[in-house]
C-alpha cells in the first residue's frame, strides 16, 4: 500500500507488509526523536491538529511529531465551542478545515465521527480517536514497541505469547492489538479478565480462524507465567454496580513487582496504555514497578514519537527525503528513547 | 493609503483602492496557499493570536495564514481565566502583550475593545471581531470572493446584483459587506429578510446617496430571479418570541436546490458566512446545495486564507519579500483552494 | 553554576554570580526581542508549556521567549482534563511528557509539584509557578528591572533602597525578591503592610543576618521618600472578614501620581508583579500614574522575555551560539523594550 495521500483511520486499512512498513520508517525517525539530529523537512507544512475531545497526550505526541519533522502545527482543544457544537456538519467543518492545512489529526467523541470528517477533507485525515471505535497510532505504537522489546530478546511477532488484563470487553486498545497481531503467525493469546469483561467473541473467533492460540481466564496468576508481554488495561468503575464490586475486581487484577517476581518469566515486558491511575486504591499497575527494567510503558509513550513521525511522514509523501535536510543538534539534549 | 504598521479595525477605513489593493497582494499569496510553493518571508516573526471569545476557524484560519507566510503563532482562547476577567484593563493588556509579539489579532465579546486595545498597543492590531460591531477580515474575504467568482463570468464589482437574506438587521456581515460594496459604482441590493430583521435604514441611505439601486422585501422566491450573488444569512432563534414563531422566518428565508433551480438565474452564486446550522429543522441553507457548483461557501474559506495573508504581509511592509524566499513544495498535496 | 541541563526550580538555587550571570545573557537577548535582529539558534528543539493552571501571560511570554530563539512551542492549558485529574501521578507525567520536547516550562496549583515533576523529568524543568511556592523567572525579571532602572540613574543593586507594599505575607514574588536582594550588599528595605499582611519574620531574620537594613511599618506616606524603587503589591479581598475591611486597607496601601509626588523622590522607580486590578474601586496602582516615565511596570513585562530567552538559552547550552545565526529582520518593527 502507498500511503500517499491516504486517510489513516482504522487499524483494519493495514495487511502485515503495511504494518513492518510503517515501523521500518518509525525506525528511520529514532535519530532525530533522540536529539541526535534535527530535520527540517516538512518546514512550511501545518498540520491542524483538531482535538474535539480533550487528551493532552496524543494531541502533544502528535504535534510534537510533526513539528520533530520541521512542520508547523495549529489545533484546537475542546469541543463544546466548536462549529460543530451550534449544528455545523462534520462535511461543513471538513471542507473549511482542510482548506487551512496540509494534514489534519482529529479527535472526537463519537465513533465513525473521522471517517464522516475525512470523506470530505481535501488532506489526508489522521484518526486520533474517535471515541469507543479507533485509535490506530494508540495500536501501531503499542505493536511496535511488543516488536522492539522482542528483537532485545531475539525474538518476533510471530510466536509471540501476550496475556492481556483488565477490561477486555471495552478496551479499544486490545482489541486494536488483537486485529493486527492476528495478522502475524503463530500468536498465544492469554485473555484474562473478569467474566463480564471478557473479549467479545468476534475477535477471538477471527483469531482462532487466523491459526492463533487463545486461553481466556479469569485467573490472573496461574496464567502471566509463560509470556513474553503482559499489556494490563485498566478497569474502569462506571462499568460496576458500586466502587466496591469494582475494587473486588481491580484488586484481582492489579499488578505488582511482588505478583511479577511471583509468577513472570524474568524479562517479562510490562506494558500499558497510559494513563495509568496511581492513587493507592487503584489496584491497577503499581508504582513500586517503576524501576523494573522490563516496564515498558514510557518507551510505549517514547516509541508513540516515533510511529506518529512516520505516519505523517508516509501520508505525506517525504520518507525519501527526511535525511536529506538532516544536520546535527546544537543544544544540550540528554535523552534517550530508550532510557 | 500605505498599510504598513497600521491596524486594521474596521471596514469604514478602507477606500475603494485599498480595497483593490488588498486583493491584488491576495492573489499573490495563491501559489503558497495551493502549496505550489512555500514562502518564509515571516521566518522569526510572531503572531499573538488573542481570541478572547472563542472562534475556532477565524483563530485557525489567522494563524495558518501567519505559518504559511512563515511565521511562529502564540494563542490565547477564552475569556474566564486571563487577566482581564480579574479586572486588568485593556490598556494594561495590550502593553503588556504587544511587547511579546511582531503583530496581534484580537477577538473580544466587547465593541469597541478591540479598538480600545489597539490605541495602546506597540504593534499592528487586526481586529479578528468585537461583539457585534466589526470583523473586517470577514468583509474582505466576502468581497474578495464575490470578485474572484464574477471574474471567472466577466462581471466585475462596478453594476454588481446581490441579493441579501435573513437577519440583516442584526447580521454584522451584510452590513460590513453594504458598506464596502457601497464604495463601488452601481450595485444592486435587494435585501430580503422578515420586516422584524430588516437591514437599517442609516445603511439604506448611505448606498442610496452613493446612486446604487435598493429594493427592500420580504418575498424570497419573487426577487432572487436577477442576480449575480445570493448572500445568506442565518435568521437567530434568539431575536423571536418563541421557536415556533422562528421556525416560521426561518423556512421562509431558506434557500435549497428546488428553490435555486426554480427561482434563480443559471450560475447564481450561493454565499454564506459559515458556519451553518445544517440540522434538519434549521432551514437555513440546504445540504442538497452542497454539489451545485455556484455554491461558494467554502471558497469564501480558502479565500479567508488569501486575504489574511495579504492583511499580514501588508501591515509588517513585506509584500514585495514574498516571493524572494519562495521554493518548491516537496511533500504531497492536493488540495486547490477553488475546488 | 553551569546552567547546562539544569532545572530552574526556585531562587534559592542561585548564587550572586549566577543571578549576574543570566542578566549578562539577558543583555544580550535585547537585539532579538527589539526585533532589530532574528536568530534560530534553537530551530528544531521544542518547548513543553505544560500550564496546569491558565496564566495567559506568562505562559505567552514563556512561548514567545522560545519562539524567538527560533524554536517550536507545544503546550496544554488547564487542569481538569489533563490526565493527572484522572489519578496520573506527575512522576508518569513527567515521564511521558519529557520524552516529548527538549525542555519543559511548568506551572501547577501544588506547591512542590514542578519539584516532583522535574525529579522524574528527561529534560531541563523551569518553574513557571507552583501555587504559593515559586515563581523564579517572575523574582528575576523583577530583579533584572530593578538593576537596569538604577543602571539608567548611576546607581547599583548594592545600596539599593526599596519599599515593598501591600500584602507582604502571601505574597510570592516579593518573599523570593527579597530573598535575591539579600544577595547583595547593604540593602535598606522598607516593608510597608497592614500587620496582619506583614512580611514573615523568617524572611527579616535572615535579610538582618545578612547585614541588611530593613525598616517594618503600616505608614506608607511616611515612607516612600527615600527610596530608589516602590513595588507595589495587591491587597486580595479574600485574606479579609468582610470587603469593607479589605477597602479600608487597600485606600491605605494605594499609589496614584498625587500621592507619588507628595511624598517620592523625583524619578522614584514604581513596579508591581501585574496584572494590576484597574477598575476603580480596586485602589491598586492608579492608572494616572500611566504616563509617569518612572511606571516600569510594562518595561517589566518585556524584560521578562529577556529573562526567559537567557534561561531557554542557558539550560539548553547555547549562549555562545546565539549571535551567530543572527540575520537582520526584514519586516515592519516599532517596538522598543523600554518604550
Amino acid at each position: 500500500m502507498d500511503f500517499t495521500g491516504k486517510h489513516i483511520l482504522s487499524v483494519g486499512q493495514f495487511e502485515r507488509a503495511d504494518i513492518e512498513h510503517i515501523f521500518t520508517v518509525a525506525d528511520g525517525m529514532e535519530p532525530y526523536a533522540l536529539r541526535q539530529q534535527v530535520t527540517r523537512v516538512l518546514e512550511g507544512a501545518i498540520l491542524g491538529n483538531m482535538f474535539f475531545e480533550p487528551s493532552t497526550r496524543t494531541r502533544v505526541s502528535f504535534g510534537c511529531a510533526f513539528n520533530l519533522l520541521g512542520g508547523e502545527v495549529r489545533e484546537t482543544t475542546g469541543f463544546k465551542s466548536s462549529a460543530i457544537a451550534k449544528g455545523e456538519s462534520l462535511y461543513d467543518t471538513a471542507r473549511v478545515l482542510s482548506g487551512y492545512s496540509d494534514v489534519i489529526c482529529m479527535r472526537h467523541p463519537e465513533e465513525g465521527s473521522v471517517a464522516e470528517f475525512s470523506a470530505a477533507s481535501r488532506v489526508p485525515v489522521i484518526n486520533g480517536g474517535d471515541g469507543a471505535n479507533e485509535h490506530p497510532s494508540q495500536a501501531l505504537l503499542d505493536l511496535y514497541t511488543i516488536q522492539k522489546e522482542l528483537k532485545d530478546k531475539g525474538r518476533k511477532l510471530d510466536g509471540l505469547r501476550i496475556a492481556m488484563i483488565g477490561d477486555l470487553k471495552h478496551g479499544r486498545t486490545v482489541h486494536s492489538l488483537m486485529r493486527m497481531l492476528g495478522l502475524f503467525d503463530r500468536v498465544q493469546f492469554v485473555l484474562i479478565s473478569p467474566s463480564e469483561l471478557a473479549m467479545p467473541e468476534s475477535y477471538i473467533d477471527t483469531a482462532r480462524s487466523q491459526g492463533h492460540d487463545i486461553t481466556v481466564t479469569t485467573d490472573l496468576a496461574k496464567n502471566i507465567g509463560n509470556v513474553d508481554i503482559v499489556y494490563s488495561t485498566r478497569i474502569q468503575e462506571e462499568r460496576f454496580a458500586s466502587k466496591e464490586e469494582a475494587d473486588v475486581y481491580r484488586g484481582r487484577f492489579r499488578l505488582n513487582q511482588a505478583i511479577y517476581t511471583q509468577y513472570c518469566e524474568p524479562n517479562t515486558v510490562i506494558m500499558h496504555p497510559l494513563p495509568r491511575d496511581s492513587r493507592a486504591d487503584a489496584n491497577e499497575l503499581d508504582n513500586d514497578l517503576n524501576h523494573n527494567p522490563n516496564l515498558a510503558i514510557f518507551r510505549q509513550a517514547d516509541n508513540g514519537i516515533l510511529v506518529r513521525m512516520a505516519l505523517f511522514a508516509l501520508v505525506l509523501g517525504v520518507t525519501d527525503q527526511v535525511h536529506k535536510t538532516a544536520r546535527p543538534v546544537n543544544w544540550f539534549h540528554s535523552r534517550s528513547v530508550n532510557n
